[in-house]
């Protein structure tokens, strides 16, 4: 049985759609699109306290509670939101959606291009950061909320919370950046780029048409232990696994699984293509390599020079995937603008997925940050 | 034209076999084995000149000159080995080999099995760092020489040179191990696992009978690809990369090349599949997965315990791959056991390619650590 309490309990995906095109980054129109999305809470008679939470690569809208009783995880941010959590439900109405790209309910490379009746796969549109924003802004419009209290995300979450506060610096109080950066690193497009390469050289890609045959499974799991690797840190590694064998006193001089860290990962790459589509997997990560705020407002303090927003950034110190560094700087640029920037990072082990992991100090830091927040 | 200054000039790889079958780690006794090898300088007459150089995962016998004058490259550490440089041929005798398991020459998958005619492929025996070491030995008894005045590896070549230490403790009269360690981490399995996984789903791969058709040559350009992230670090990326695109003003949205990194890693992939064996690959990883002193001989300590080595340890500060703690802290217990130890860590932005690279303070180092090797 699920543990209701603390929960939001059990909720419902739910799908907003429009028939309006969005004018996309690379120039062209795109539409119709739906949006899979859920909410958390109540939306005040004001419309003024609802966050709006951003999720990374591999999540979807199912950000808390359960989708039924018999569900055996709850959804992904499930220790952040709810009643008496760092997000309030008691306070606060979240929002949680899936992003343009996805595989989750929201309009992807997976989903019917109505023109063709048949999957987008690799024609669907190359987006990025922004438009994923731009999709967004849309959701929020349709409840009719102009200012959003917060707008939260960790890692690919919290560019998309960044590029939030630039676009529509009027409608953002309050922006929480968690473990991510203001443009992706030489490092982290090198390990998209061999990701891709995997799903791109697996045979059963067929250049993106594979809906109807065997997907892509195999490349897709290759790119999903890739980026395990770089979701912890050596430190986890070591803790978690360390050298020990997997259900053998010896090491047996031979291919199969040795090492307990192999399972794991076989397990992850396995699990993830039931879960998750090869296509959405090029086209989120490309928009990932595609961000970098510097280069696309000339400057970062050019990038932020409108922005209305406090902002709340939390590191973790063995993040290597994105290094603390990185968004301390954004930190002091943003200082150097005379903005509200609270800066922390966590001493914690477990490398970048700490976001998913460090409740008891996030939910700390985020709490004391939305209270100041309210008080105006 | 090549530059012959300080060079050992033009050398030939050279082969030496025995018959008889060694008895490897994994219990099993194999055999015949051809051992490729070069030497620079010359051995003195009472044959205490002489170090042995240890390559790591994709080197070779050729260390150091030319092959010919047509040559656009020397030997993997030619900055090291010559005259008047680290390994000065000047003084002393260096004799660099293949090791087994590897294709440049000596015994490996990709030779033929005489029991068979054919390639041995998968049915390589599973190998071990103690194995390649017990195949130097017979090179060096080859030679005749009693004592190795130095035995000198980075990566997985320290590996060897710390195996080389413990298992010919009479032979070795000082030991350089470089951006190594005395146990692979769990990280280091992880990508190394990877690695694997993309070369056996190599449709091509054929469960390793790939010598008379198409190679699974997609499989080990990506499995090099990862391996060529965790040589560099994220700041020398940064340096050499940073994020600028491949013969591009503006990202052209598609999922052709887009930065130099890409660029980069793909020519990476590509050129080492022409030189390179996967089922080397696989097995010369797997060696590097089971290395581990600490577990094999009970601890640190009782490995060492009957060394009569001088040691020096060099790492390098932004090395991920081998990070300076890990032969820090077995220089500690070296300290523990009364032996000599000299420990360097050096300042370089370049990650484990440190040690190809970073050749002035290499130099120094050696250079004067060998200089106390000699005065007895």
């Amino acid at each position: 049985m699920i543990n209701l309490n603390n929960s939001v309990g059990i909720v419902e995906t739910k799908y907003f759609s429009f028939d309006e095109k969005i004018n996309l980054e690379n120039g062209l129109d795109f539409g119709p699109i739906t949006v899979a999305y859920e909410t958390y809470g109540e939306l005040n008679e004001d419309k003024s306290n609802a966050i709006l939470v951003l999720h990374a690569l591999s999540g979807d809208a199912h950000a808390a509670g359960y989708h039924s009783e018999q569900d055996k995880k709850p959804g992904w941010w499930d220790d952040m939101i709810g009643p008496d959590k760092a997000f309030d439900t008691n306070k606060y109405f979240v929002i949680s959606s899936n992003f343009l790209g996805g595989c989750k309910g929201t309009t992807g490379p997976s989903s019917i291009n109505p023109e063709t009746g048949k999957p987008y796969g690799i024609s669907f549109p190359v987006i990025t950061i922004e438009d994923m924003v731009k999709v967004q802004k849309k959701l929020v419009d349709f409840f009719g909320i102009k200012k959003l209290l917060s707008i939260a995300g960790g890692s690919m979450g919290g560019m998309q919370a960044l590029e939030w506060s630039i676009q529509y610096p009027e409608m953002v109080q309050s922006c929480i950046v968690i473990a991510s950066a203001s443009r992706l690193s030489a490092q982290n497009i090198a390990f998209n780029e061999v990701g891709r390469n995997a799903i791109i050289s697996d045979p059963n890609w067929n250049n993106g048409d594979y809906y109807d045959s065997e997907s892509p499974s195999t490349g897709l799991a290759i790119a999903r232990m890739i980026g395990h690797i770089t979701y912890l840190s050596e430190e986890s590694m070591h803790q978690k696994f360390g050298r020990r064998l997997q259900n053998k006193l010896k090491p047996d001089f031979n291919f199969d699984i040795n090492f307990q860290v192999e399972s794991y990962l076989r397990h992850q790459g396995q699990s993830f293509v039931d879960r998750f589509d090869a296509n959405s997997y090029l086209f989120i990560t490309k928009a990932m390599d595609y961000f970098d705020l510097h280069q696309k407002y000339g400057s970062l303090a050019h990038a932020f020079k409108d922005s209305k927003s406090k902002f709340l950034f939390i590191t973790f110190s063995t993040d290597w995937l994105f290094p603390p560094e990185e968004l301390k700087n954004t930190a002091r640029t943003l200082m150097s603008l005379e903005k509200e920037v609270t800066y922390c990072n966590i001493d914690s082990p477990y490398g970048h997925d700490s976001f998913l992991l460090e409740v008891e100090d996030q939910t700390n830091i985020v709490k004391n940050f939305l209270k100041g927040v309210c008080v105006k």
